[in-house]
């Protein structure tokens, strides 16, 4: 499995994703899932990927090599007028790599190649955007509704963010928060591991922001997950406990009145 | 779906079960997921559902009916020595029900008519004991390293117990922990619903302890929904935030040790 999750705020987008890949629970090594490509002073791009290993990796050598050598092999990903486009761009190419090992006697792509991808980014001329590409090589964008996409191992990490995100966040704040989210789910599911990659994109900047690798050593990775337990543990302790006598006399009361 | 929450404590045990089902998205009612039995002074037994609703209403029919006429119906729910022959006899009932549901010809039990069960209780003699019921009919037990179960839509949920369990909680603890699970669960998944039923045991008591059901209108549901978005807020808010300047620093410093 896999945890990825993309924010859009104000300040910009920040994306961070886990290393995590699995062939049987005995077959477990660390890959990088999360791909970035810019021009700058014109363009950034980042590519986070879930699922299928093989698929996301050949859609992105894919991507990869149209964009070394773009004159012999278009379309390639970094002359794409807008990102709607370049999503439009990421999603045929996974679809091409699905039905392609999914064999040419295939009526429907095979589920078991499949993978998905959350894009983000900005061009010149146009706002940063945020994209959630499927299998089908189709495609959602995030908005003032969903600015967040997360893709794989996403539930246990989701009611922080439901709770916490705010398009004001700075995105220090954002990279705090998605570590509350990360932690969350590396101590439920043994499928999303260490180490996270972290990327931050500054609106307009229109180059690549603070890139880091989180190891389980990083003082500051320390200090939200053990500060975090200690936070949710007094939290919890300040709300009011249920009084099951205050209760009943509650219940007799609603009684009373029907 | 569904989600109920079974806790193992010194004190005795707590149930949790919400009351959404649904056929289709735009078919959605409320049903009763926890049943009890209780001989006062002898034994107590609470079993929540999850899964296919035909299936663990007609296991939970099958149970009672053989309880109201033991002479005729062998064996009674309410005639078992043990919790384990107890879980047994679920199990055994829940296996023949969906094994009758697939039909004489299926080679396996069809898997659309899989359902499970938390079952808890004390029978007079023995101590408490909770069990997780597979559709297989087999179950496990918790115990000191997994004092609690979960089934259904279990992951939102589930980061707020692993953090927050201690066996010493009290019940009220117990409660207030339960209603903060289910609420992060109902904010982020349509297929778990209010209200939610409660049930307390008290260790050595032998009967049933408080039950109630609780509304979206229940003044602590509502100061509990609340109070831990606000609390979750400002745990959140007083984790020191990422500083890029700091990070890139203490990068930094590590490659010029390496």
């Amino acid at each position: 499995m896999t945890y990825c999750v993309g924010l859009l705020v104000d300040a910009g987008l920040i994306f961070m994703s886990d290393t995590r890949t699995n062939a049987g629970i005995d077959n477990i090594s660390t890959v990088l899932k999360m791909k970035t490509w810019e021009v700058p002073g014109e363009r950034f791009l980042c590519l986070m990927s879930a699922g299928n290993l093989a698929t996301t990796q050949a859609t992105i050598s894919l991507l990869d090599e149209r964009t070394v050598a773009p004159s012999e092999r278009q379309p390639a990903i970094l002359s794409q007028p807008t990102m709607f486009q370049t999503a439009k761009l990421v999603g045929e190419t996974l679809r091409e790599v699905i039905s392609g090992a999914s064999g040419p006697q295939a009526q429907t792509p095979d589920p078991m190649f499949s993978g998905s991808f959350i894009l983000g980014g900005q061009i010149k001329g146009t706002p940063p955007r945020l994209f959630n590409i499927y299998s089908e090589g189709n495609f959602v964008e995030a908005g003032e509704d969903n600015p967040f996409f997360q893709i794989g191992e996403h539930k246990y990490g989701r009611p922080i963010i439901i709770r916490t995100y705010d398009r004001k966040m700075s995105m220090a704040e954002c990279a705090k928060l998605l570590m509350v989210s990360f932690d969350s789910t590396l101590r439920s599911n043994l499928s999303v591991g260490l180490p996270l990659d972290l990327q931050f994109y500054e609106r307009d900047s229109y180059q690549a922001g603070l890139r880091t690798r989180i190891t389980g050593e990083d003082p500051y990775y320390k200090t939200i997950s053990a500060g975090w337990s200690d936070a949710l543990k007094s939290a919890f302790d300040a709300l009011p406990d249920f009084n099951p006598e205050a209760w009943a006399e509650h219940e007799e009361a609603e009684l009373a009145t029907v």
